[in-house]
């Protein structure tokens, strides 16, 4: 009887309070025992959150002696000096120090600021590898580095003013872009000197950083690497669940311009994880459906390794669009995925910086070909069969190739629609920015918006994002308007004129 | 002492983890057997969903044991065969299986694919009964069967052209429907002839179907029953907790056009809901105020049989709108709810499929009247007074007719606006489309949007979805802004013409 | 063993149930017992709401006694007759009752319905004396006493009528403004007259309250004060788990207007608060971080007394602005915090009620200065830098500052424009209602909305609400589009004249 107590009570503890399962006796370096004797003070919630995470309580070398499913780390050997003690803050902050140009000496160390996926990668290389193959990856480049894109970059971020019954946009600072399209796509973080500043501790030296700070997926760090791990597993935590659920993602993608998070929601897999993550096992390597989760997350379709039945159904994955067939998002039509993650190198017949051109035809070159398109649609089936019969998948991506054909096709109209303002001297197009007159506004929300968030409620059955919330109602009134505001200027200029009609 | 300990590890046990409890020792069938012998490895995810339900845990003979309030099942006495045996895969796939279009051969059983509410009537015949008396489950006649509403349907979903200076829509694709209005009202699912298809078993023959998937509410099914279960409790689980939280509403009842979810979300009782949800208990039957839950969810004002104090306060009823006096959403006016669930019947003055005139008077010969108001009404302020005075509710529900009177008049005097432009020839009116061009976009929007939010808001409590969140901001911002334009269109047109503005 | 055993089970059934911790043993006052006799069956949700509470768990005496961090009442001694019962119904609704206008005798008791901020600061002065001072008890005459606002309110409330080709806005009743602004802003609570009212135990009379029921944080209440407690801490939990979550602030700071709680819930801070909430202690006073909670909520940065490593960081303050050194929202442009709660002193130079000219100078004599300024955020800044560091949070706040100068730039643009509408006849300014007319809505939108959004988004790292959702995307596209329409006004008028354009 005392024993089975004993049993149960442990089983109890174990299903209570999986947190402290790990709690203990992992020795730290001596480094980073005296990076915790400050900052236990200085900074005691970053020190709590470390204290809570894995790396504080497994060593490498336990984590390495763990089976190929359940590993989370992936390097081939234990990197010097990191196998017997914690993954403290020496161990990450002092890392690859030299190719850091925001290191400085910090109290006897030479300490960096940013923890890099260059960092990262000591112990977790394939994820780090992948990642790099990741559009998310280039996000800084593929967006600046685009002088079609950086066109609409300007045009959102720029302050323009009136004068003299004229509109005149200005030049955009970084100061607004890093508060705008860059908190997501990442900032470039830079080295600006030294500055003198005021600490609990004294007057200490840092490095001065601009673009700081910052967690966008494609931050261009001061190591030359690019990226942010943070950006899911946020510091000091790292956490796996965190990663997995899908309010990660959410910061990123729940805008008008993504609504991967909303779309989501109304979702019956949505519905299902607010009913029941409470009882889900986020932690758990692998992550076995049907058992840790009765429904998918973000990171389930994308990034994790799932088993189901105690097969392997996908394997884990860092380039998050590895089973994308088509790219659905930020474009002027949808289209097959684009080949490299740097989409800088595309160009269209038009020279335009587009994969496809301004009347919808993909610029294939650039793109990948049909059996690598099957190949990801074949991988994301596989998740979608450990709980649907073949028809119910098959008919469910049918749907999505629907609606990015119909969807394209209504842009097509509203492009048309642009094109004879163009023509017609109503608007001023090409080699001119088109995106920032009025009716051009109208067509870039077009694509960005409605277009987007039928094809995004078509991919995951996310109700209204389809049809009144932003969907089809609103693709076909907004057409419907820029048609009708074509036919009022052309109305209500002086006749006989074909001026450009510049503000 | 020992004792002591056992009795307290047991409390402790059913305290912590009480989707245990029922886990265990009931029979499948031998049809269900052979099911799960090759879906535990094809689809192991349905299967462990339903071996984490009721229905795998509890016979019949034992739900039909329980007190009046307690039973979850509704049929006076057992049928064949479904006494002693979980609820499996058999037992529902291949019920009925006479009367089901979709039935085929699989494996020497004789299994249907869609699970209608008539199959799940076997067990639960009175709610699928009050189901049939509910408006939702004509969602899909109530919708696609009036010609009115058809061609609002047509307007979202059809694809426009622009050639030479003109938009033209095109016919809309039923696979657009699918995937856009019937993904809630529910698709026609039709049997087109058999397919082979590749399974991780090897080739199998199954029906084609057309419309599938689809959970909507109003889904015409194979066997000719309408509805599925399934758009709130969920397949395999089939959750009576799932159901009574508002994520299970929030798929269909979160848009713009029905933003009940949202107004929820701001109100006193959401943020309880949000607050202390995972203390409540959302398994009991009966559900009882103050103890099981804190703040009411939709189920509990809607569907669910809630006891306060012991007490019965309202019974269970899956005719969802039987506690509402008032019709809120969906149509040009608020008026008192229809009397029949089918509303094709319904026709005004003009001859159009509408329940009040296009100037807002009610056709009552089609809605319920006074005394059947006062009826819903009283039935739904018992559940108020669990909580809140007589004064409090009394108020409460004169806000909501004042919120009733007031969009109404702000939707008159947007119609007005309509009427007026249909006069002078600037937009098409009857017997044309009155839903396509931009300024009847515009007043669509009035009262299929916004006097919706103010009326929500006022009926939940429910802040900025009255003012500024689509609400009172918008009503009059849009009306004023329709009048600005038909002026503007007015002044563009040649002079002295009244002439149809057709594009 | 057994000892071990027992202790084990003890520490387990804390951690498994802490809402189980206080119950028990406290008596009720022999008044409280008779409002509970008939009250358990009238009202049984309000009833298990305050057993659930610490109100019915812990007298004052023993509140009294802990240490000075952790009390929550902050009384100096003991009123009359409240030392050794629970705080129940009797506590609070017969307490001062003479200075009540809602009082009536009710089975021999002076009760009254409005339990207010008066009648809390018996044991919580120190809070209600804070509340006084924070622009939320002011909420009311703050609106509804500004000349210039009061329009605003007009503009949203009034049902316009369309007669002969003309809008004309009728007067607002204060039914709908209940509905609408006031939810938020508090109703003013006034006794009309005596009513018998139907009640479960016969007919029994009651005030007629008007204005009821509201919890909006400036209620003006039948005793003369400002204010509801239940705005955050619902009754009758009057929790303060509840009011440190996000959802109790999203009732009223959700919407387009002041979308605080969206903003948060992208942020950082956001999706670790939906993570890992459920781990949190929201009961523990003080708060300490690290420990209690990983990442802030509105009421860590803004109410809450936090300590870190076990110091105090900041202390508690029920003067929510008291860390805000800007005023962000509902305003033209933002400028430096009012000096007053109440608002309605400040007057421009224009003799506008504003505290910025409509250039957008600020009107200093009304606003804080930069000493004060300082003081704020460098209180704010003490809780970033528990995680953050000097430099992160240095950054962060100087991007704060950078969208106020963006926004506030932008808004002028916008605002030059309508001063030309204005000066061309093609609006109607001032001293008309200045918010009505279709360009000056687009104006409105353009601070109320489009630059709150920018801002809230840079203070709390909120992504997309900074962009494409209701951020720069939006303030760009609605200036261009103000200045397109004001073109397009101009060209449509008869040439040569500079009528006044009303309708």
């Amino acid at each position: 009887m005392r024993l089975k107590i004993s049993f149960l009570l442990a089983a109890l503890w174990l299903f209570v309070s999986p947190s402290f399962l790990f709690a203990g006796n992992v020795r730290v370096s001596d480094d980073t025992d005296e990076c915790l004797e400050c900052h236990r003070t200085v900074t005691p919630g970053i020190v709590a959150d470390w204290e809570n995470s894995r790396h504080s309580k497994v060593t490498l070398s336990v984590a390495m002696k763990t089976g190929t499913l359940e590993r989370r780390v992936s390097c081939a050997t234990i990197p010097a000096g990191l196998g017997d003690t914690a993954v403290g803050c020496a161990e990450c902050h002092t890392a690859n120090s030299s190719s850091h140009e925001d290191t400085f000496e910090h109290n006897g160390f030479d300490v960096h600021i940013a923890v890099t996926p260059e960092d990262c990668a000591i112990c977790h290389p394939a994820e780090e590898k992948q990642y790099r193959g990741n559009l998310m990856s280039m996000a800084y480049p593929n967006l600046k580095g685009n002088p079609l894109y950086r066109k609409l970059m300007d045009t959102v971020n720029s302050v323009a003013t009136w004068e003299n019954g004229k509109t005149e946009a200005g030049m955009p600072t970084t100061a607004t872009e890093n508060l705008s399209c860059l908190v997501c796509h990442g900032t470039k973080v830079e080295v600006k000197g030294m500055k003198t500043r005021e600490t609990k501790l004294g007057d200490m030296d840092f490095p001065v950083l601009t673009g700081w700070p910052n967690d966008g997926v494609g931050r261009l760090n001061p190591d030359g690497s690019k990226g942010s791990c943070s950006a899911c597993h946020t510091r000091h935590a790292f956490s796996i669940s965190e990663a997995r659920k899908p309010e990660a993602c959410a910061a990123c993608h729940k805008g008008i311009d993504v609504p991967a998070y909303r779309v989501y929601s109304v979702s019956k897999h949505g519905a299902r994880y607010k009913d029941m993550n409470n009882k889900w096992n986020f932690e758990a390597v692998p992550w076995e459906a049907g058992k840790d989760f009765t429904a998918p997350t973000c990171a389930t379709c994308h990034v994790s390794l799932v088993t189901a039945d105690g097969e392997t159904v996908v394997k884990r994955t860092h380039r998050m669009n590895d089973r994308n067939a088509y790219r659905l998002l930020g474009l002027i039509y949808a289209h097959p995925h684009p080949g490299s993650p740097d989409t800088t190198v595309i160009k269209n017949s038009a020279g335009l910086h587009l994969a496809t051109e301004l009347t919808g035809e993909p610029v294939s070159a650039f793109l990948i070909d049909k059996k690598e398109q099957g190949r990801r649609e074949a991988e994301m089936k596989r998740l979608c069969l450990c709980c649907h019969s073949t028809q119910w998948t098959d008919n469910h991506f049918d749907g999505i190739k629907n609606a990015i054909k119909t969807t394209n096709a209504m842009t097509l109209s509203a492009t048309r629609i642009i094109l004879d303002a163009w023509d017609k001297g109503l608007a001023s197009g090409l080699p001119d920015n088109i995106f920032d007159e009025g009716i051009e506004r109208m067509w870039v929300e077009q694509w960005l918006f409605y277009a987007n968030s039928v094809r995004f409620a078509a991919a995951m059955s996310g109700a209204d994002y389809g049809v009144f919330d932003n969907g089809l109602w609103y693709l076909s009134k907004n057409m419907r308007q820029m048609s009708e505001l074509l036919k009022l200027m052309e109305s209500a200029r002086p006749h006989g004129k074909q001026q450009k009609n510049r503000q």
